[in-house]
């Protein structure tokens, strides 16, 4: 027999995940494993660092972020239900105060077991705490039947994205920059991103007008533009949305009958201003005026793995419908039915975050010391990474608004942008490159969002403790400038 | 303003979506709940039983199977690690074995926190441990650089089907009957399924002929098939397949040049013979004729979910890839890091089934206990189910072989056929809904996962503890059958 090949080729596979692209785990993140595995191996004579910083991605437990006591103490009894019978841990001799045994029972009685799948849409208790939350923070009904559990927040938008892509000729409004799950799951949907820019000048907030054009420019292209993806507040970019902005937003998109994905993950992550949910604003205005918004379909998301929880590696979220046709939900269930459900401790844990201890709860002061400790911690790693940004020739940073990240504006010297081209790179990829190739730190380059075109910025995290880190961000930065100007 | 109306509708979604059937979690589960809602709100007055007996999902753990102490005192300490500061658990006041505080540490240090993101496919200590196992089953190298984690083994198909299905010419053969997993994910993903029938008649064995037949016919008609999925140990069938089957499935894939899918998640739930997997196979033939086989591209996929594991709620599992180009796996890379990992504590359970404690470990005798108490249970009721099957008129059941699911023939009667067509359902679901509504017992339809036409068929799982239900189904049956006979 002659020798034959693979079937599979990079030209035969599914084109559409071939020109997908999602730079938060690409390139750049591989390059950095590479490093952090030579320096644990001992091979590091070589490397001008010592220590791997990953900023690429939001994930605060990788780095210095503790989990919250209050969580993985019930999680460690619904993993390990036996230990309820212990008189050690029922007398508190192991931390575990009667809140937490109270939880945990509540919970096991209603999942069984963590070990068991859960209903599809996720076990109807949970929900039912998601919808009660809801209804505390937004001041408005919410229906536990509308309601998802979902690996992640991420999960949550596959869905979604799912069942409005149709055709290739489905369009998503998009801002840019964006988080690029956005863009690379409409690629592999076959769908169209329709791109809105957000505004720099205006702390990356909406513009309706530049929403009203992309929106036009799709249509006038024969797209047929059916939603519209918000990130409240901003992914990469930090900003809270003001609620006029959202008012904006919604009252666009009633008219034109999209449906709104507010992605809200980093909704406790908010530095400045306060938070507010397209739910309530939307409810507000079904309010103001009856009859006039009915028909609008909003997806609203949330996730363990942001905020003070953190918690990302359990994969826990969910999203709420509002407004949606009931044959259109029936759907969306089977959907999610065929991965069968989210996994159910995740499921559990969002069930802690929505309903955590109360004041006058035995777990209430710690619970509450180790949540502000975190808040305040990332702010003040938010301000003295800004502070450092602000030093920097040819860097400008807003304020820190919130999210885990900040974006600053770069300025790349005509020389780098040329290097740059030499490697069939782009200027900020070339320089996230060579700031991880002279510091091991791992930054993304603005092109992985998007971003207005002549301009570049880089995502970091402010979550790496300390500020040595971020001295090496600003001596790297120098030599560049020295390098290229 | 006029009225509007959401801009979704069932007819303007995502249609393959609206294709997809997944009778699994179809009608019959969702009115199972809500007969389960029913008797837990005590509005049981008007139904003929008082327990709902789910026995359309393998979901060990909703019914009697115990989680494995083992698995579940690791994972309380990885989810609450400051118990390892207890001197009750040092001491093991607690039941914490030496090896459990062990293996919690090693797992610690290798995720850093259950809480954080792992890499995109897996956190890599554990991917060496799957690799450990498989070297060990199977008496070949195994490279941990080609095993994947998954969130369960669902997420690992529905990765492979993303990337293989390029067009609507994209063919996949998969075995009739078969979990309806990989029909609506063809459906979904826009792929064609090109059907092969099982032969029951062979105890539900391959037959190289009809897999031949279906290829050819699918060529002819114009379809790239370019991918077979085989089942074992067989979902719904329990069949498993002998090392021949095995070869002939091989010789012609390598013929063809057809990935192999082999799905292989029952590999200890097996009650006749002996497992071998795919992997394996190829590896003696790869022996046996050198240069032969070097092209064929295997995916094993393997999870936690059933077995005497049963942790289905936890979602996790691995697939491993043999042959497969190196820029293809690069996409599968970049596929998985969208939905950025499966969920670390389920990845730390697949660590701990595939490296159990050992004879000599403190915890293997209990884990012996009850690995072994679960087997020889399940097969016990799937004695019991099956000697009930074997008194029941024109029903016929191969010998129970292992998975967790009988899946009988039945003769449906003329006059229940009709009755079907007139309700609109196919004659078999017509007859697991009256067995729903007679006995509150759940089964799945064999046109939920396919069959030879005119032949009719139910799957059942043998978890339910008892023999109670089994006598509830043999009523139930008599009684229809004197109904429509």
């Amino acid at each position: 027999m002659a020798t034959k090949s693979p079937r599979l080729t990079i030209d035969n596979i599914n084109q559409r995940i071939v020109a997908a692209q999602y730079a938060v785990r690409g390139e750049l993140a591989v390059k950095s494993e590479v490093y952090r595995q030579k320096l644990a191996d001992g091979e590091a004579a070589n490397l001008p660092f010592d220590q791997i910083i990953s900023a690429n991605i939001g994930n605060p437990q990788q780095l210095d972020q503790k989990p919250i006591t209050f969580f993985r103490q019930v999680a460690s009894l619904l993993e390990n239900p036996q230990l309820l019978n212990h008189e050690d841990v029922l007398l508190n001799n192991l931390g575990y105060q009667t809140d937490v045994i109270a939880r945990a029972k509540h919970l096991l009685k209603t999942v069984q077991s963590v070990g068991a799948y859960s209903a599809s849409t996720g076990a109807p208790a949970i929900r039912e705490s998601v919808a009660r939350f809801l209804e505390e923070r937004d001041g408005f009904p919410a229906d536990p039947s509308h309601i998802y559990m979902s690996a992640g927040a991420s999960s949550g938008v596959n869905t979604l994205l799912n069942i409005i892509c149709a055709s290739e000729k489905s369009g998503v409004l998009v801002p840019i920059p964006q988080y690029p799950l956005y863009t690379a799951s409409l690629s592999v949907l076959n769908g169209k991103c329709v791109p809105y820019l957000l505004d720099e000048q205006k702390a990356w907030g909406t513009d309706l007008a530049v929403i009203k054009e992309a929106y036009s420019k799709s249509i006038a292209e024969g797209i047929d533009t059916r939603a519209i993806v918000v990130i409240n507040p901003g992914n990469p970019t930090g900003a809270s949305l003001s609620a006029e902005d959202i008012r904006n937003v919604i009252d666009f998109a009633a008219q034109e009958r999209l449906v709104i994905i507010a992605d809200e993950v980093y909704q406790t992550n908010v530095f400045i201003g306060k938070f507010q949910s397209f739910k309530q604003v939307l409810s507000q205005m079904k309010v103001e005026k009856p009859g006039h918004y009915d028909h609008v379909e909003l997806a609203s998301l949330h996730s363990i793995s942001k905020g003070m929880v953190g918690e990302c590696g359990h994969r826990g979220g969910y999203f709420e419908l509002v407004g949606f046709n009931a044959d259109v939900e029936a759907e969306i269930y089977k959907f999610v039915s065929i991965m069968l459900c989210a996994p159910v401790i995740g499921q559990c844990i969002v069930e802690l975050m929505v309903n955590p201890p109360r004041q006058g709860d035995p777990s209430y002061a710690l619970y509450k010391k180790e949540y502000d400790s975190i808040f305040h911690g990332l702010r003040e790693r938010a301000t003295a990474l800004h502070a450092a940004f602000l030093q920097m020739e040819g860097v400008e940073c807003g304020e820190p608004q919130g999210s885990m990240y900040l974006f600053p504006t770069i300025t790349i010297p005509q020389k780098a942008i040329d290097a740059a081209a030499k490697e069939g790179r782009q200027p900020d990829e070339f320089y996230a490159m060579r700031l991880l190739d002279s510091t091991g730190i791992c930054v993304v380059a603005g092109s992985g969002f998007g971003q207005k075109p002549n301009t570049f910025h880089f995502r970091t995290t402010f979550l790496a403790p300390g500020t040595e880190w971020v001295s090496r961000i600003v001596k790297f930065h120098k030599e560049f400038m020295d390098e290229f100007r």
